[in-house]
């Protein structure tokens, strides 16, 4: 089986984020969405709203993975700056993008589209629309930078949007043993299996009074032989101590 | 009155943030308690549990902000490998602590220190401990750098135990006026008052049927009177628009 991997980042433009305002909803929708189509989310950043951030986050992650993901800041009002941020990014020119334009005076009428709303039909002049069907704001494409809105109803819509446009990789399964034991008791074994599979990743995550032993791996046949051999291992250690086995 | 401003940022190192099997909840719980004191939260990065994603990652903030949080990998498995990336980008040696230890061997029986155990104790050499009440595991700073517990529970106690020791800044103060009105309809006027009142941070963040227009700034007499400013517009616009004013 040939393994292709598909990386993505993302970009979150969110002083309400980083104030505590509202906590974020679409980092986790676009780490499920995109693992479902097979591209690894790596990387995500949170920065204020501005300019300089923007562009310094999204030029940064945009060479260094396949696809990157804006969230927030394309709305009418001033503090409204990815668009401008993204052209300035990409040493593009912003000017109203007339497709996006003719959306906007669909839907407000003819007449009706003042300075605040037309903002929204700006962006760099090599955008691609996303459109979105519960307002007439569209996010866009540029090259591998996906710019949506950031709230998490129209972030889902525009992304769903986007999916079939995206180049999938190999699906990461994911195999999950939950146990009774603590870490620290089963961590010398845990390593060592994870020495004899390095191209299954695997990560230890504690709770209350269990702990979560996953797999992570584009490699099916290895991924279960990992996850059976812990198994063993497990239950040699102590018979009872497996509560439960996921597969995804 | 004297401002002081003071920054942070967050890295979370998060394997299960970014495949989207856990959901983080450490931001928002940062997010606020830093502003409660005076620190304002400017970014934050997600990254895989690579040693060179975290080395990155925290030697780029750490020289840009006057904190540092890490959230995450500092447990007793194998794939907990903050610590000693940590140590990497301080070009610090890393061994064993000796407190650490101490507090390991009393909470676990002397004798019962096995590796995975005594992995815990080892950090830094310049490293200064940050403890919990929940188990033995510690965390630590370095410089001004805190390294904690990717565990909620724990994150909060390791971060409520260094909160002390951090110097606080002006706190910025939040007002939100709540109205019917849509973005478009008060951008002008919301975008010139911002233009009147720079020192104000002022971001519109609409939802269902209903906008927030939200007002942050540690120059409490200037919010104010921005806020009742944007009041009487906003009536004069449309008597009825005005839902609620929110005050932190």
């Amino acid at each position: 089986m040939t393994q292709k991997t598909i990386t993505a980042a993302l970009v979150i433009i969110g002083d309400e984020i980083l104030s505590g305002r509202t906590k974020d909803e679409n980092l986790n929708f676009l780490a499920v969405g995109l693992g479902e189509i097979g591209v690894n989310l790596k990387e995500v950043r949170v920065v204020i709203d501005g300019e300089e951030e923007i562009i310094e986050a999204v030029n940064a992650l945009r060479k260094k993975y396949d696809y990157v993901f804006t969230s927030g800041g394309v709305g009418p009002t001033h503090d409204d700056i990815t668009s401008a941020a993204i052209a300035k990014a990409f040493d593009d020119e912003y000017l109203v993008n007339e497709e996006a334009k003719t959306i906007l005076e669909n839907y407000y009428g003819h007449g009706n589209l003042n300075e605040a709303r037309l903002k929204m039909a700006f962006m760099p002049s090599k955008a691609i629309l996303i459109q979105n069907e519960i307002n007439a704001a569209s996010g866009f494409k540029i090259e591998n930078v996906f710019v949506l809105a950031g709230i998490p109803k129209i972030f889902r819509i525009m992304f769903e949007g986007t999916k079939t446009e995206l180049q999938g990789g190999t699906k990461t399964k994911m195999q999950e043993i939950k146990i009774t034991l603590t870490e620290s008791v089963i961590a010398k074994d845990f390593a060592n299996l994870q020495q004899k599979y390095p191209q299954i990743i695997m990560g230890s995550y504690p709770s209350e009074a269990t702990t979560s032993l996953v797999f992570r791996g584009t490699d099916y046949e290895i991924l279960e032989k990992s996850v059976n051999e812990m198994i063993l291992i497990l239950k040699n250690l102590q018979s009872d101590c497996v509560l439960a086995v996921v597969k995804s």
